[in-house]
């Protein structure tokens, strides 16, 4: 709600979508959470970094003024038709013209185990 | 103890409140843990936002001096009777008079499995 | 290495010692990793905070110079002779004459069940 | 992208290289994840801290200009020959000569469960 709050870039180094267990009733994925607490839709650019290739850059994405917003990162449809590899490593950055909170998640369920992980991340 | 510990708002982008599991001996939940290290009782305001729909704002709270609070999101009568239904996208705001830190945390018990999960944040 | 690196005060919110499963053979855990990368040792006092009772205070440590610490909350005599009970809620407060990094993080076994569990934190 | 994208210095308190086990299909192990969002190479120089014995310093690595590189800390040769032992507490520094971001992360698939583990970190 205040100018101060949130960051307009995000950077989460470690992406790797899990493969899908088709045992388990919870699905593995990664994704993306965006929260725009501010009174202004936030205009928003995601990018995918590689170990061996040029990123894929500013797929558009738009989070509307107090809202939440969940980009699921295995759904090529949510991310501008992007289709991300399963089991590579790959690194997201996001941008807004506002400020904005964001986090990246993985839910595991390889190997008949479930396991969520955090990246650490920088923000500015 | 010094005037510079802590923030005064904390914004956790990632909530879902997990579905609970009758057969797990641990309890799924979501939680938000806030530290006042000050000398001051802490007048706080949580809000939930959501992804298509208004957000449920400034809900009360009291963290006394130099004391830790757990509070479960799963339990309406410690969130001034709001109700956040399960399986859904939610995110929180924290802001309080005095600094604090606070962190959110879920643990999950799906599918005979058990997983923390942390949330990134931002601060200011 | 630098002035610069590392923080003197580091806030934890979220403790809660687990309880110990006989039929796991990994141990449940809480512990706090200190690494002073500085070449002087750092002398540091820790303190822990409850729900309904007053602080225990500046329990002190000291970790060398160019070394990491690993410090087991479950283990009293490292921790100056202070017992925490299991399974209530508490938070911990690490200061230092020299800038230090820290983490916390908990192992939890419970339910023929494994998982790792990261709080957020504050410094300055 | 931004000259004030990303950080210099990265500090991860918190490793402890995971002992494999042989009934698991996914690979116990800890990763260093690093993204270079600019456009040059970074040059960057890895140290693990110790609880008992002097550090190892300074050991190369490069990422190039927008890419991301997962090195593996219990793969000897990414490490420029370094082999760290299992089950031991270590610390982790990473500093380079441009802007990055880093995390770090455990796999652990101990006693037929699987779990994640994110460690606190400080940047400067």
């Amino acid at each position: 709600m205040s100018i101060e709050e949130g960051k307009n870039v995000w950077l989460f180094p470690d992406g790797e979508l899990p493969v899908p267990d088709e045992n388990s009733d919870v699905e593995a994925h990664e994704a993306l959470m965006i929260l725009n607490t501010s009174n202004k839709d936030a205009n928003i650019r995601l990018s995918f970094y590689f170990e061996d290739k040029d990123p894929i850059e500013n797929i558009p994405q738009i989070v509307e003024a107090r809202r939440v917003k969940c980009i699921r990162i295995d759904h090529p449809d949510e991310i501008g038709g992007v289709e991300i590899q399963k089991s590579i490593q790959y690194a997201l950055r996001v941008e807004s013209d506002v400020k904005i909170t964001a986090t990246f998640g993985r839910l595991d369920t390889s190997s008949e185990k479930m396991a969520f992980y955090t990246s650490a991340w920088h923000n500015y």
